[in-house]
């Protein structure tokens, strides 16, 4: 019996009956698991015991850390991701992007008063203090917003700020650093920016995601706001590659956990359209054991 | 009888028996009034008159705006008066300062659903897109700010930032555009700020408000964020003057209005330090009728 660790959760029935017998070699065959999992291991026998045991606690954490995020409320999750991601580094900043772009008005609040609770500070003091360069701006800004919320954006306000960003990306100068680009992506209501993601490609033939993917930040706070379904899709698509890495793994619980009682279900379907398989499959396909019945039973509820 | 419009209120007891009287005489001395405050207006007796009724009428309204702005709840009044202060362009921009600065972080954040329910806007989108060059920045991160209210400051934090806000003094460079500086304002919790108001004082030997004295804007803030009793004093001294323009008179309701149910008081007394005066002197010596009467018991409500 082959005993697999890809990085998705343990099959917990397999690993239980493995280990149960106590023949040697299929002990080996269990140390030894996914071979291109652990190719760095193979140069000395004792490193790769203490990593491989490590990867196995990782695998079984994987499992209850997605329980106890499921069973936090909201707003603790959101601060506790946040607080994470700048525990992590710039490559989690993304994070920090998602939660402060795909939230509602209250459920972002909500995170800012959970987090002031839970770590005495504000969240935008702690961007402010850990985020450098020319980022922090955007940052800062992004988790400070309390956007409007109402049905009614101007038309007019659109088509402008369309053709504000339009000249700033015909310019070619630095987006990041551009004071009206920042002040629509972090002022602005979501309608009235999905109206100028709208506007932008009729004006310019082309999505401003695209257009803006040379400064990832930008691109990922467009998509958080503007197409959050397509946004999530591809996040956990990276996710569920069988070589992704630790922290592109560990966005699976996250957006499944923090989606399931929102939009899981849009997500699955536009994941279905932009790689033509169901989220649910794939995840059947990659996942093991109880995480994998747990993430399944999260996206059911959608239902 | 002298009648006086002082830019105060009106004396309603003093206009009834004036203008009851119809010698014409005496309706000549109270169109005349002050001379030294309708000095512009002997040029024709037309222009005369129009604008001396516009100026009563005023008057009339100071204590009917100071009624309903007390009749409001905090969190509308708070976001009418940036509304206001928006419109009302650059000099007025203190008022932002002023609700983003001295309130608590729930208030703010009242004052910020207040807006959105009342504009449809969110603050931080009308600040961004209405105000323009360097403070730009500045103002829309205190509108946005959500402080971290506990009780337990690290001193070394202080310290440090009273010494990075040193340096960029001593540099000599444009304040507004200094990040750093914008950084601590706006994102660190008043405790902080109020505990590096002190060691900047002892590092530097002199107070930081005044050092920033070339930029009304952060000099406003510090005050606003550190010394609001001190801040409102100066404000409500100004606007006790006989010869203070408009804008500036307007404050006296405002404050008073808005301070009632929490700092009236330490106002009172810093004013009196200040100035060596209680306040509630001065504003009868000053004000008029029935807005007088009115500011003096919402005063003493704070007792």
């Amino acid at each position: 019996m082959f005993f697999r660790v890809s990085g998705h959760g343990v099959d917990e029935t397999t690993l239980i009956a493995v280990l149960g017998k106590s023949h040697p070699e299929k002990r080996k065959a269990f140390r030894k698991g996914n071979p291109q999992f652990f190719k760095e291991d193979e140069r000395s026998f004792e490193r790769w015991d203490d990593h491989r045991i490590k990867l196995l606690k990782r695998e079984f954490s994987r499992f209850k850390n997605a329980v106890v995020l499921w069973a936090m409320h909201p707003w603790e999750r959101d601060a506790r991701l946040m607080k994470e991601a700048l525990k992590d580094g710039p490559d989690s900043y993304n994070v920090l992007i998602e939660v402060a772009c795909t939230r509602s008005s209250e459920e972002l609040l909500g995170a800012r008063r959970a987090y002031h609770s839970l770590f005495e500070h504000s969240i935008e003091e702690d961007v402010a203090s850990h985020v450098h360069g020319p980022e922090r701006r955007l940052l800062v800004a992004l988790v400070s917003a309390y956007r409007y919320e109402g049905t009614k954006p101007k038309e007019d306000n659109a088509k402008a700020e369309a053709k504000t960003i339009l000249n700033v990306i015909k310019s070619g100068e630095k987006k990041t650093d551009n004071e009206e680009v920042i002040r629509i992506l972090t002022t602005r209501s979501k309608l009235l920016l999905k109206a100028v993601y709208k506007d932008y490609q009729e004006i310019s033939g082309s999505n401003l995601d695209e257009d803006l993917k040379s400064d990832s930040r930008l691109q990922e706070t467009v998509q958080c706001l503007c197409t959050p379904e397509r946004y999530f899709s591809q996040v956990l698509d990276l996710a569920l590659e069988i070589d992704a890495d630790k922290s592109t793994k560990k966005a699976l619980t996250r957006v499944i956990v923090t989606r399931a009682d929102v939009d899981v279900k849009e997500i699955d379907e536009e994941f279905n359209k932009m790689y033509g398989v169901r989220l649910t499959k794939k995840i059947e396909d990659t996942a093991n054991g109880n995480y994998k019945d747990f993430l399944l039973r999260l996206i059911a509820k959608g239902d």
